[in-house]
Order: C-alpha cells, then sequence, then structure tokens
C-alpha cells in the first residue's frame, strides 16, 4: 500500500525527520509505503487528513524542554475522527546555519519560536545583541540565508546538508535532553497498544468538577502519565483536558471508566491507544 | 508608602492597564502609591522583584483565549520567595493601529504573539498577504509605525492614544470574551483571600504519583479550579504542576493537606493566598 503522510514543512524540519523515521518502520514493519507532503502549518496538516487530502499527518505534541504544542492540541479538539496511531520520540539536536565568515557577524537569527526558546540561554551569552526573527517552521528562512551572510537560522544538521549552508556551532540547545513527541494521527480507529489518550471539557459553574474524572482513574488504579489544560476559548477558567493514560482502550477497567466519565463532562473525545517509538 | 511596580512594557501594554487598575486600588483602598516600573521581559520584571530592585511587579499568567503564558509560570518555578498578593483580570480588546491610507495597504502587522494568535481569524479574513511580525510586548514597534506606513500593528486603544497612531480596526480579536489574568507579586507572605496558588515536582518513575497529590485535595473537598502542567526541563514526561484551589493558606484543611502533600512532592512551592479583583 501506498499512502500519504502530512507534516509540518519544508523539507529538513524535525517534523520531516519524526515522518521519516516513522515511514522507514511503516515500511520495514508492514511494507506499507509512505508519500510525504509537506504543510505550511501544523493545523493545516492535521486539515488535510480530517479532509481526506492525506492519509495521516505526523505532528508535535509536547517537546521537553518548552512543553505542549498548542496549535496541536486546540486544532485536535476542534477536529473531528483523527485517532493516535503511533506516537514517536525524537532526540532535537540544535545547530546554528550561516554563511557569515565568524559568528560575531551574524545580526539576525530565524527559527521557529520553540527553537529559539530552546537555545535562549545560548543565545544570550554569545551573541547578546543579535536580532531574533520567529518563523513559521526551522527551515522557513533557509532559503535567505545564501545572499544575507549577516543572517543565521537555528535548524537541524540534517536541514544544513539538505540546504548546503555552514554550520557555525553545534549543539546550542540549552538543556542536552531536548527531545519533541509527535503523534502521528489518521482516521482510523486504534484500540491497541501501551497507552491512550483523550481530552474532554466539563459542565460550567459546576465546583470540583474535576475531581471526579480524576477519581475514576484512581479507583481503577489506572496511571495518568500527563494532564494538560487548555482554555475552551469561551471564558476564562473554563478548561479542555488532555490525558494520557498507561492502559489501553481494549482493557476492562478503562471501558468502564469512560463510560462514567461520559456521565460528568461535557464532551468527550478519544484518541484512541498507540505505541511509543524512539526515532534517533 | 511608595513602591515600585516592575510590569512588561514599555508603556500601552496591557500589563500596563493591569499595573494602573492595580495602582489605583491600592492609592484608594490603602493610601500607597505605586511607581510603575517598565521591564523588556516578563521574566526581568520578576527578577527585579526577586533582587529587591522593585518591591512588586505585575506579570500575565493565563489567557483565556491562548492559555497559560509559559514565561511567567517557569520564572515562578526558578525564583524563590515570591507571592501572589492580589489576581486581577483585565478584559482585551484588540485594535489595529496604522497610518495607512487603507486597510489594504498594509504589507506587515507587528504585536506579541499572543495578540497575533487572538486575531488570527479576522488577519486571514481581512488581511490575507500580511506578514505577521511578532514582538516581545504589544508596544514595542508602535515607534517604527510614523514612518512606515505600510506596517500595521496590534495594541491596546491605549496605546494608540499614547503614541497618537490612528485606529483602523477595532475590535479585532476572534473571541469577543478576551481576558487575561495577572497576578500581583512580591517578596511578602500572603495567608489571606479567597485562592491559593502551589506548584510541585513529583520524584520521577513513580507511576500513579499524580494520583496522591490530588486525592489530598479531593478528600478535603477542596476544590481546584486550575491544573496546568510544564515540563520539569530534566527528560519528557517529567512536569510541574501548577495548581490553585479556592481556598486560603489558614483553612485548617487546607494547612494539613499542604503536610501530607509534602511527603509525596519532591520540591513544593506554595505561592500565598489572594483575592481576584477586575480591572476594566
Amino acid at each position: 500500500m501506498t499512502a500519504s503522510l502530512a507534516f509540518l514543512g519544508p523539507v529538513g524540519t524535525y517534523a520531516e525527520a519524526a515522518a521519516l523515521a516513522c515511514a522507514q518502520w511503516w515500511q520495514q514493519e508492514i511494507d506499507d509505503h509512505f508519500e510525504l507532503c509537506p504543510y505550511p502549518s501544523i493545523a493545516q496538516a492535521l486539515q488535510a487528513v480530517a479532509d481526506e487530502k492525506c492519509d495521516f499527518a505526523i505532528v508535535p505534541v509536547e517537546n521537553s524542554i518548552e512543553g505542549s504544542v498548542s496549535m496541536t492540541l486546540d486544532t485536535l479538539w476542534q477536529l473531528d475522527m483523527l485517532q493516535v496511531q503511533q506516537a514517536w520520540i525524537l532526540p532535537i539536536s540544535h545547530a546554528l546555519l550561516s554563511e557569515a565568515d565568524d559568528i560575531q557577524d551574524i545580526e539576525s537569527v530565524c527559527s521557529h519560536p520553540q527553537a529559539l526558546a530552546q537555545c535562549q540561554g545560548w543565545l544570550e551569552q554569545q551573541l547578546p545583541q543579535v536580532k531574533l526573527v520567529p518563523t513559521r517552521s526551522t527551515t522557513e528562512a533557509l532559503h535567505h540565508l545564501r545572499e544575507t551572510p549577516s543572517m543565521g537560522a537555528i535548524a537541524s544538521r540534517r536541514a544544513a546538508e539538505i540546504y548546503s549552508l555552514p554550520i557555525l556551532a553545534h549543539p546550542i540547545n540549552d538543556h542536552p535532553d531536548n527531545c519533541t513527541r509527535f503523534w502521528l494521527m489518521s482516521q482510523k480507529h486504534s484500540y491497541a497498544g501501551s497507552h491512550s489518550s483523550l481530552a474532554f471539557s466539563l459542565p460550567s459553574n459546576v465546583p470540583g468538577a474535576l475531581l471526579k474524572p480524576l477519581q475514576i482513574f484512581a479507583e481503577r488504579h489506572i496511571n495518568m502519565s500527563r494532564i494538560e489544560s487548555r482554555p475552551t476559548k469561551r471564558s476564562l477558567g473554563e478548561y479542555v483536558f488532555f490525558i494520557d493514560i498507561e492502559r489501553d482502550l481494549q482493557c476492562p477497567d478503562v471501558r468502564s471508566g469512560l463510560e462514567e466519565l461520559k456521565g460528568y463532562t461535557e464532551t468527550l473525545k478519544i484518541f484512541g491507544s498507540y505505541s511509543i517509538h524512539s526515532a534517533s
């Protein structure tokens, strides 16, 4: 089978690295071939799967330093039908790319805001006067670097190869244990794997409304590996809760828990079960 | 008494509007006079209080559309000794400022990334071709607007007055119920008020470690009005949890709960009790 896989492009982004690792796994394990389709934003990559223009999308969910990727969580809450098929963990190692002869000749540094934030300490120490320019992805501005030697960019070493740009410093992330978790999404239902994810909103103005959902999992000794809140965007203090549990949806305790949970939530979305893979 | 109050500047930001509302309250209620001190970042405003260069800082904690302000939470976790004195809720109403004769002549729009995100839908509909330029605050780029009519900026109507800039459209936020919660921080201990806030990290690799802290509050019928997680920045899947409870620190249930909580957390920081005020 050949399937299409949407990701945040252009080529050379960390999302593409995750897409390549994932494509290799599917080829080796299932003999499926993935055709990679770059999109200009995470929201558009996910929308492509909802609209059946692509079969799969691989999107960043959280980074170990900068935390949740709000764009991904907010888009998944809005869209229906998307299910997590696999989680992929990718180590992130940033490089400074530039045509400048010397690092001190660099006047501005472009990158995705998350990458700029992850190298904040290094930039303040090495290039305190530099202007930081946020871009939509780590590779968006790379085609400008050739003709502008006073410009630098933070991207992966692979991006330096693809765009034939010199690496002036590497690694430059402030925390060496920097990695990003991606989700491979599709419209296919998924019930098997070590983890499951769900999200829910709660009825307004009910004090203690969050207690019951948490107790439902606690009573069944179902471990939550993550709880994340996002605003409902209706009024301050109303949240959507994203929860990861260490059990699959076929587990009877999970099934009875979710059945009970429906009675206490306003909207409940179940994103499926999946296993976790490591990219290198 | 005259006290100094740090905020994210320059003048005309929403943080300054919150600072002014807060200063007015302190003058009327306690006859204290606040001298306002702009800082180029939230982290620097908070650091000024930790270093005793300023007595107070007012910082955004969460917005009803864009969610938590990571910079504030991460800095508060790193610093010691800072306590919440009051919470202030400020309605956010964005305007498009520009010297352009017509809105269609605008080629780029600058603002703080949160403000750009809050007007995303309006911008896509009205100015789909425009280049979005993130800045460190909503007012940072305003002094460039006079000589560059092709440039627009998203800021408050008050900023338009201060910088004598025309308003081309208002309101332009996608969600009308847009408001931001600020915290007034100082080194003074605070035990009284309707709400209390705390943050904790959990010992690594203990399955279900989050259950016990949540149960401690549940057993005592203490309502959590908010739970937010931030990465510890050590390894993926390790979090700092920020919790707001609807009770003050003098309440015996809270005191016994916090005593028990210490036995289950790795680090526990208590940010004090405070009341919630509305700015207009």
